[in-house]
């Protein structure tokens, strides 16, 4: 961090008092944290390398100028639509305020234009991103040693980290060969995991170019998903950061949209489609939950646990995402059109650039393989050889690219000879040197291994 | 919530799964969750009262034009004097960015200037509001079953819940008769736990003008309980929202300030000192952890947690509550003089309205009494009754008052005759006025238990 004249000057000797690792909570102990930051240092050692490793949005088409633009929007629709007054205004930006957040009219209008889905706004909670969404369904929903929370597999690292923090166990799914999440095998898992004594109580997927596969769920694989879920008893945890972001531009049905049984447990994020750093995510729980004093929501349970994380959702971040909302009339996937361009364009680059270095002839020869992702930021190659954080490091020191391991993704193992390509990040002609660098790695790797003692 | 023009038209029906409450996590059947929301029940129900309830800031000194004003200052700080360009700017207002936060350095400039603490920025964690701080240092600290928390009791709700949600035990030391924390009695509690086969990780403590008791430690006992604290290998966890705000304006070293054995974890509020809605809050953890890889600062443990909680602090809550540290030139004890001393105002101002209400004949024949809080928001006063709900919705109904039961606070029970009175969010009128409502209610109460069937 760069100190600035007015900081604090120099620092304090290191305090004494010496904790150990392993008395620390078990989260801190995962071998994945530790790849993580390896994978964070090998990033910062190679500026110049044309990464494809991190997942980030482009916020290149915002200006900071936008931020009091869209708080002013926010500002002028409390007062000239909802009519409040000066001081109710002040305190809603300046005060504590509703646990379940105060945009989740706006949120329930956008999903609405956007997604055909119908929503209670007293079934949305306004989170700290989809992060904060995750941990307090999790939390909710798991009450002792033998509940396990099943995940498409290989699976984003955030489920997985939150489930970690609250020592819940977690199933792996496979995904089916090219597709999303298999339903005939989460409906083998509900069943294994019952006779081994353990209570399945969700499953966690993305349907629409999942994080770190690029797999999406066809319709029908959507369909059947909510009747195993409804035949099993079991909760789905949707999660849909990427769904405007489709090759074709058309518009998928969530999984949210054909719940009619209530099966749906759908987390939202605004981190691709208005920006990260407003940390605004939701979650939508409209499931009843029967309780000594009658029923009520889901969702205020949740707000309850939030009351234990973080209190409120940012008064900021609301009303910035709310004024962003308000300035596209709440459909997001008109607003996104630009940037979502953008992405499809970047992953046609990469599909075609690996076609292009990769000829059918080559491409077996060299034992290269990859899948074809009908959006989002994601792809997956497979090579000849074990693709872990040491190869990635050989590839940042001596050809220039980065990517990202995929062991790390699968909970029960597997994927070594995988590597995920990010596209979100990158301009045209960067895609174009980082494709033929990568090339010329796996053609290095080859050699290397070939030449290695056996 | 109001609806809005463009808003969701009528809701779906609701969703037909039913979960049951006692399914869930544990935590949501804590009957204190219930006991919350029955008291903002009473709260919304009597709107006209006058509520010594609500702890909050006040807030009216705010306007929403100082956000982009502050916004504005955070920006011209990162050109100007860190010599950002535009794209760094935007990287940094709209992008994911560091998990620990990125005005550490601000942070730290301030507890200097404010409170003579000095520390490394890259020591402190920014977080979202000082509930994730307690989150994330109770993960950190409690690894399994045996793990307990120890703290002063009667106890901040907050603490607590952060603890339930996380499956941790919690055991409540005492305050000292008209004092802070017993030193003497937080070292018999540290033997007894681990003669009981368990590991006390931490004290969880207010210091200064305590939430719920006002209770405030004197210096000697603060040196003392440092050195408990070192004897018995004890971290303590000190938080600090109030301490600016004492009646006699000075300013009491904080535990951190008197620290010399790395064994205080501060965390720090800005609820109070800027405004809640930004959510910003931070902890400083300078402890030293050993791992595999060598040694690292708690803090960096703390920012991994994080990572499985919200991800980053919001951006935009960093960049406002920077903008405002900068524009005080980093002195928030300056830049909250006037705030100070209308909190000090309506303390003397409850505190003489009990003594004109109950002058000391009056006072001994009626069983009341209340303690001398040396700032804060709150005061403690004792009554002939038990204080419970549904007497504080008698007393918002008949008599036009709110406040909050003390037994809630009390892990281990305890405070069934105490009430809390918050003076935060009041005008002087509505002290007097309040004070010779509540003085009507325990008059009523006195009749009411005499009156009673024996």
């Amino acid at each position: 961090m760069t100190a600035t004249p007015t900081a604090a000057g120099p620092a304090a000797p290191p305090a004494r008092a010496v904790l150990s690792r392993d008395e620390l909570h078990g989260s801190l102990s995962d071998p994945l944290l530790d790849q993580m930051t390896f994978l964070n240092e090998v990033t910062l050692r190679y500026p110049d390398a044309v990464s494809f490793a991190p997942g980030r949005p482009y916020e290149g088409l915002f200006d900071p100028d936008d931020v009091p633009a869209a708080f002013a929007a926010y500002l002028a629709h409390l007062g000239d639509t909802l009519g409040l007054g000066p001081e109710a205004v002040r305190e809603r930006i300046f005060q504590y305020g509703r646990t379940k957040g105060f945009i989740n009219d706006l949120i329930a209008g956008q999903l609405r234009r956007d997604e055909g889905i119908s929503v209670d706004p007293e079934a949305i909670v306004v989170t700290a991103g989809a992060q904060e969404a995750m941990l307090l369904v999790l939390r909710a929903l798991c009450a002792g040693p033998d509940d396990v929370l099943l995940v498409a597999s290989p699976c984003y690292v955030g489920i997985t980290g939150a489930a970690r923090l609250l020592d819940i166990a977690v199933v792996p799914v496979p995904e089916a060969p090219g597709g999303g999440l298999d339903p005939e095998a989460l409906a083998q898992a509900v069943r294994d995991q019952r006779a081994a004594g353990r209570r399945p109580r969700a499953c966690y997927l993305v349907p629409d170019f999942a994080n770190p596969s690029g797999a999406s769920l066809s319709v029908p694989a959507r369909r059947r998903l909510l009747d195993v879920a409804a035949e099993t008893g079991l909760l789905l945890i949707e999660d849909d950061p990427y769904g405007f972001f489709a090759l074709d531009g058309r518009a998928r049905p969530t999984l949210k949209a054909l719940d009619t049984g209530g099966r749906v447990i759908h987390i939202g994020s605004y981190a691709k489609t208005c920006f990260p750093g407003a940390r605004i995510g939701y979650v939508i729980a409209d499931q009843a939950v029967a309780g000594p004093a009658g029923a009520g929501l889901l969702a205020d349970e949740l707000a309850k646990l939030k009351s234990m994380t973080t209190v409120n959702t940012s008064a900021l971040g609301q009303a910035v995402v709310g004024g962003m909302l308000l300035r596209c009339d709440l459909s997001l996937r008109a607003a996104n059109q630009a940037v979502a361009a953008f992405y499809a364009d970047n992953l046609r680059t990469v599909l075609a650039e690996l076609a292009g270095a990769f000829p059918p002839d080559r491409k077996h020869a060299h034992g290269v393989s990859w899948n074809l992702p009908e959006g989002g930021f994601f792809v997956v190659v497979g090579v000849p050889f074990t693709a872990d954080e040491q190869a990635m490091e050989r590839c940042a020191r001596e050809h220039g690219v980065l990517w990202t391991p995929m062991a790390g993704f699968y909970p029960a193992g597997g994927g070594q000879r995988l590597l995920r390509l990010s596209c979100s990040y990158l301009t045209t002609n960067q895609i174009r040197v980082g494709i033929e660098r990568l090339a010329a790695f796996i053609a290095a790797e080859r050699g290397r291994e070939t030449a290695a003692p056996s």
